[in-house]
């Protein structure tokens, strides 16, 4: 998205921001970027812990909730009066979690002035793997990164700059703690019960983990920082992780018994409480994946979102590749949805600055056309449904989940009814986009039908807030009895969302 | 399955049956199966115009179903007596409509004494197209056959037996006569109406039908019947319908001007009033094809239904191509999925007496065997449920509509916790079923989780109504914590569903 990405050719200096809410800390980083380089120049990390702060429901309680939002008002003073496009804002587990992570996000939104978007677990993946990568001076070929944060554990595989496996795994040190250390109280029964549950959820990536494999084995998160620091602290190692420096942590932690007395060198006080659960996730993905060392790298997700911004082409590119895919294993017909493509562009073209849209807009438009049909792969039963399920639930690399969210939707309206039950809890700015990028969408495919009967003629599409005109030149439409048909039946759909057509 | 065919080597001359719930009428067929031979003997069909008794919130009202039950008791004179594995009885649009179809099924098959399915519009397509081609006796090339039902319209193109491209379009005679004819009033405007609104849903499919194209066009079921008994008897044609032949029709059903007063010679009474609609329908096929003739073939979704129900080789050949499409297109891990089928027929084996399971079973099991990983090419995240989603929801030919949602909610449970609420509203036979199938699958993936650490002992798998004990062997189980863990997760999943698993 054109608004979203800082040009690579574009040579002023200036500052961008990224902003992670994990599950345990939420960090900020500030950079200057300037000719093609990233400098960082603030970095804030606060314990939030909003993965614990999550209820029986489902729900962030309004205690975990509060502590997020004091701790971006301390942040919005970094990022006040920068460009929103130069910001990125992303929520990961804990608020993938959440039921209620509108409520959070709403008002996180009003305070940074910036939109937040909740990402998946594969594109959080791919964006530390980014931030890793970006952070290597040396190139060892195929690289294993390991990420363990509060909710959630990534495991990517790349090359270079380029992830070629990514999974993201339900464990993480905030929601291990309280599972197994629930009281604090540290056994080695517990240690082994974390253990072999983290071994579990490895278990079931492991094989092609194995099958890829790699050369170097890095590691990100404060968990895997905090791991090499009490080695390295403790003489054991000189630098980096081992298996049987961690063997002798193990033994450490149990001794000590509770994690309010856990005071070990090199191990900041505020992460003693979840330090076992880290530690004994990360012990059981060095046995899963046999690993021997692991070494520590700087760079992770906050990281990987500066990358992103700036590397546009990149970017670009990504989301061409992840369209393509979807394309090719749903098999859409791609002649048919380039033409549908190219009227809802034509449409989109004369409506956009009366009805304000933009280039963001313009993108969502683009690629729902491209994707209209995809349930088709499904069944031809309503295909549309099928095709608004899979794109909400594929992991869209390069795609927000607010980009996916839109378009899944513009494919659900794209036929049939308007699903009005569906747009009842947008907000109303969210809706009104939403609303009419469907119906550009419908308007292309109705004159798309009209491709195949006839000649399309040269229209005029005009619209003012709700009522819309289309011009198809005189007495076209009067020798057309099948495409007045049509649109007599698209006219009734669209007056129950309140818009009116014209068709002339 | 096993169960519900009829052996092409069974050489004993026996009765097969087929009842087909049809959204206007009900049809019985009892035939006589001799050396490979199918001879019908005793064919009755009564309107009941189910499509009709649906009322505005989508339930089928009392009356239609009393209407059809009444019906069907007087159909199971004809049957009694015959095993259930030679009796196949589908419903179609209808029923597929019918919220509270339910209802309606259980007791039919309570006064039948045999599973009603209702199958998906492919899979009726391509019945349809089985019992037309096959009752053709000549053969010219590719074929393309139109079926307008009450409440859906099949078109089907295939060479020899053998279906290419099936589509079921949402318009019947039942359905547009309550739509467009509401009060039997027939004007010029309201045929129109109807007309362009079937035009509009061939427009849908109508591009792949035209590029496959055809080289003869049949069609079947009752409205194709009247209208080319009309057009004979008037003499309009000599066989066979005709673009212009049915031009004359309209005109002279607009003329009549209102359902009751049409007196056609060869239109039995029972059909006036819902001849208009399909007039308009079959006319409109003609047009967005670009049809000059079309023949009236006698065999039809019933035939179809015994011709599937014999053809048990084909019958198989057809499902393994459903399964076979299925993996290659969601990439099934194939390897994978074979080891862990392997384990659940090892386990299905050593339960199936005490659980009294059968071959069906076995199949189901087989099949959501293979399938169980389908949803990973959605996400990984959740993938059990895009499994779901996607088996319920394909065109899955060759599997009833019972099979696959069964299979679809083995793929649902076989990981992390059971779906109670999925097994609530069931019948406690068909939970019993789901559920024991769902445990053989889950012990057969950790099994396998064995697998990939280490040697699988032999191992004996022993059940007792709810109490299941699997005997690994002594001391195994004590040197492979990691299997232990996986097994103490799996011991307190399976208590919430009421069954107890002890691991030795």
């Amino acid at each position: 998205m054109e608004t979203q990405a800082v040009r690579q050719d574009d040579k002023t200096p200036g500052l961008i921001a990224a902003i992670d809410l994990g599950s345990n800390s939420f960090h900020l980083i500030v950079a200057r970027y300037e000719e093609g380089e990233i400098r960082p120049i603030e970095r804030i990390g606060e314990k939030i812990q909003l993965a614990a702060g999550i209820d029986e429901e489902g729900n962030l309680d309004q205690r975990a909730m509060r502590r997020g939002w004091a701790c971006l008002r301390r942040f919005s003073q970094y990022i006040e009066g920068m460009k929103p496009d130069l910001i990125r804002i992303v929520g990961t587990k804990a608020l993938r979690m959440a039921r209620n992570r509108r409520v959070f996000t709403r008002t996180a939104e009003s305070i940074l002035k910036c939109p937040v978007e909740v990402i998946s677990g594969r594109e959080e993946a791919r964006l530390i793997y980014l931030g890793a990568s970006h952070t290597q001076s040396d190139d060892h070929g195929q690289r294993l990164v390991v990420d363990i944060g509060g909710g959630s554990t990534e495991l990517i595989i790349g090359e270079r700059f380029e992830p070629k496996l990514l999974e993201s795994l339900h464990m993480g040190c905030v929601v291990y703690s309280a599972r197994f250390f629930p009281d604090g109280v540290i056994t080695a029964e517990r240690f082994d019960q974390a253990y072999y549950a983290a071994r579990l959820e490895v278990l079931n990536v492991l094989k092609n983990y194995r099958r890829m494999g790699w050369d170097e084995v890095l590691g990100s998160s404060g968990t895997i920082k905090s791991v090499e620091q009490v080695l390295v602290a403790g003489g054991v190692t000189q630098q980096g992780i081992t298996r049987a420096g961690m063997e002798t942590l193990r033994q450490r932690v149990i001794e000590i018994g509770h994690v309010d007395q856990i005071q070990l060198e090199g191990l900041k006080p505020d992460r003693a409480n979840i330090f076992p659960a880290g530690l004994a996730i990360l012990t059981a993905v060095f046995d899963a994946l046999r690993l021997k060392r692991m070494q520590y790298s700087d760079g992770a997700l906050r990281e990987g979102l500066l990358y992103d911004m700036v590397g546009s082409q990149q970017h670009e590119y990504v989301r061409e590749r992840t369209l393509n895919a979807l394309m090719r294993r749903y098999r859409v017909d791609k002649k048919h949805a380039r033409r549908v493509r190219k009227q809802a562009l034509v449409c989109f073209r004369q409506v956009a600055e009366s009805w304000r849209l933009g280039a963001y807009e313009r993108e969502i438009l683009s690629t729902a056309a491209w994707l209209h049909e995809l349930g088709m792969a499904v069944s031809h039963t309503r295909y549309h449904k099928h095709g608004d399920y899979l794109v909400r639930h594929s992991d869209m690399l390069g795609f927000t989940s607010y980009e996916q969210r839109a378009i899944a939707l513009l494919i659900r309206g794209h036929r049939r009814s308007l699903p009005m039950h569906l747009y009842e809890n947008m907000s109303p700015y969210y809706r009104e986009r939403v609303v009419r990028l469907t119906i550009l969408l419908r308007l292309s495919i109705v004159l798309n039908h009209i491709r195949s009967e006839d000649t399309l003629p040269e229209y005029q599409l005009s619209v003012e807030g709700t009522r819309l005109t289309l011009d198809l030149g005189s007495g076209w439409l009067h020798e057309h009895p099948l495409i007045r048909a049509d649109f007599a039946r698209e006219v009734e759909r669209l007056a129950v969302a309140g818009y009116s057509l014209l068709v002339q």
